[in-house]
């Protein structure tokens, strides 16, 4: 199947929409509905990795479902897309997410939006990205060489996972980070925030990406 | 293999019985046990994600395993069924769900039929369902043509998730809809929240079905 | 792979020894550690469906994987095993059962028998554990006709499920529910209820066992 | 594909310092999340099984996945791998183990190294790490022979639901038991214990490793 270039974008947006919906949206509602936060974590990481396995099922064929900058940008290093579809590629996770976290905004009667004031930029947190988006590129990158059809589940198990293994709750995302400011619940980030977790991110990923090279150097 | 008219509606009879069964079922079982609407939801959210993937399973290679009318529309649309199988499908789908709903509340101890005064019927909720049944008619007719293996799978993560990324908690289907009016416990509906959830369901259906014809145009 | 009689057993034997384990050892360990009675049945449910996956997956080759006499009663009403090898099996599971009951109690510190004052036998419960196996019955053999590769899941999924959606939370098991009278913790059944819940487990397992032909007849 | 020892080695460590930062850090995670201990072994488990899932499933094609010295020593007693990588497996997988351990405690602002006051040495917990480890040798020798491809999900759906099923919580591995000392946090284990569980983990992966021969004895 040969999918033309709009098709892909289009890809690119509605998965990152609706991941950012997942994200945004669960955390909301799980934050309503329980008192203790280790519910709302459950409420969020569950369909955060649910919503992964859908997405990247789907729009895998289609746009090779990245949903993530980080991620297209080692896709573009290892020379499967060019720099153009790079770029739109950035674009259209970015949009796509920040229209998912303002619809989220919307369906949970909220203001369309509003400014995150939830503090994140500790080092342990600039720490916690860089493992977590390096871990992700490892998952993604080998699993591209050994276990193919399994990328979709792997992923989304490896990010709900990753909520609970980091400080940060993984974001690992820069599209998704940046979306991410704009509703002042329990999954925002403060704008503060956002440059030191999108280095941290492309630190990561570049790191994960060293490493699956050497792993299958010579292979 | 070729099976009987009514071998399918059967099929969707069962399936649509334990469906709702599990929905409103771990929905009571699930309030009874804890204090937390968190953990209610999570009670009630993963039963029916995975009960999704059971029947869908089991049911799928003999009546395609629709039972949800939204669903069903648009396999006539497409058509891939008939309409006088649509009318049948929604009618044993609906009664098959009528059935499941009595059931739970048999089973559970409660009254046969008692009207539920959950009041659903604000924007939000509306653009919820909209939102909620766009998506699940994009996980199926996508994975139909990429992953069609895994749609089981793929219906049951969409729908536990999207009960947490919607401030409706994604009824997503009509004779699910009309179905849970019939017990005023933690799943119900009033009859004043049907018309304008189904409406949405049907308009989010074939919105996301012309967004997957596009997708797949001249592929 | 041909299997001899004695490694047939030992395997039904093992599996119903883990089956009940996890069964009971989750319920006494979730129980003990919250206070939340929702929190404890995902305590217990979510680690029973996990080993159903596991054990199914891993004897099917060998035993066929039944752990639970009303399966292996429609299984010899199918002429898949003889007569003897139904008396075998079921007496190797409820042999198994105690076992692993008795392991939860003794890994846990209990008495290793204690007889249970959980008292299960109203008509609720009853209507659910026909409920229940008739569903199981559903599972196993419409997958065996159409998903068999992925009937661990199925089962484990439909269980996990269950827990819920029936205020019985589904033993749907004999050689189970005979064991889970030794052991006085969040599991347990007093003798009292053991007659009832058998019969109609059996009495749900032969109707699903009649829809299942009919479904597939002519097929 | 043929991988050099070097690499093999390196996927030791890296799944190992996974693993561990998984159960460490989510341990962390879910205990400062929670007040209640249930939700914590949830936000605890969960994401353990889910990380063995992928580390399997990426790392299984380069280095076999063991992350388990006592599930090398099977591997060596079988004649898979050779004495001399027997040692080095064990000796990666402990390093990276303890790795996890430090980096959990980074992340999450604890000081790099404390030792656990976990104290962990009582005969019901020596008797849920022999269980466990048997449980999970004879779900990989079994999986190896009748459903290879499925050990990744099988180890982690079994590991997830022994966390449940022992009072142990089921370490059923040496290199995580010894670098869980180095974190005096949740998961933490002190040093007295971790004698005693060591040798009921190499005894019950013994014995496990028994049934597994005698039930494919003439096969």
């Amino acid at each position: 199947m040969e999918f033309a270039k709009s098709q892909k974008y289009i890809s690119e947006f509605i998965g990152s929409f609706f991941l950012v919906l997942t994200v945004v949206g669960s955390g909301i509602m799980a934050d309503r509905l329980s008192e203790d936060d280790g519910i709302t974590l459950l409420g969020n990481a569950i369909p955060t990795g649910l919503t992964l396995v859908v997405i990247i099922s789907i729009f895998g064929p289609i746009s090779g479902a990245h949903f993530n900058p980080a991620v297209s940008l080692i896709f573009w290093l290892k020379k499967i897309i060019s720099l153009s579809d790079l770029v739109a590629y950035v674009l259209f996770q970015i949009i796509g997410a920040i229209f998912g976290c303002l619809a989220a905004n919307i369906i949970f009667e909220l203001p369309i939006i509003t400014i995150s004031t939830n503090v994140r930029h500790d080092l342990s947190q600039f720490l916690s990205e860089i493992l977590a988006t390096f871990g992700l590129v490892l998952v993604i990158f080998l699993a591209r060489e050994v276990a193919r059809l399994n990328i979709p589940v792997l992923v989304g198990s490896y990010i709900a996972s990753a909520y609970w293994f980091t400080s940060s709750t993984s974001f690992a995302n820069p599209a998704v980070t940046i979306a991410r400011q704009f509703s002042d619940t329990f999954t925002g980030i403060s704008p503060s925030g956002i440059p030191s977790f999108v280095l941290a991110q492309i630190f990561g990923a570049i790191l994960g990406y060293i490493v699956v090279r050497w792993l299958f150097r010579g292979v």
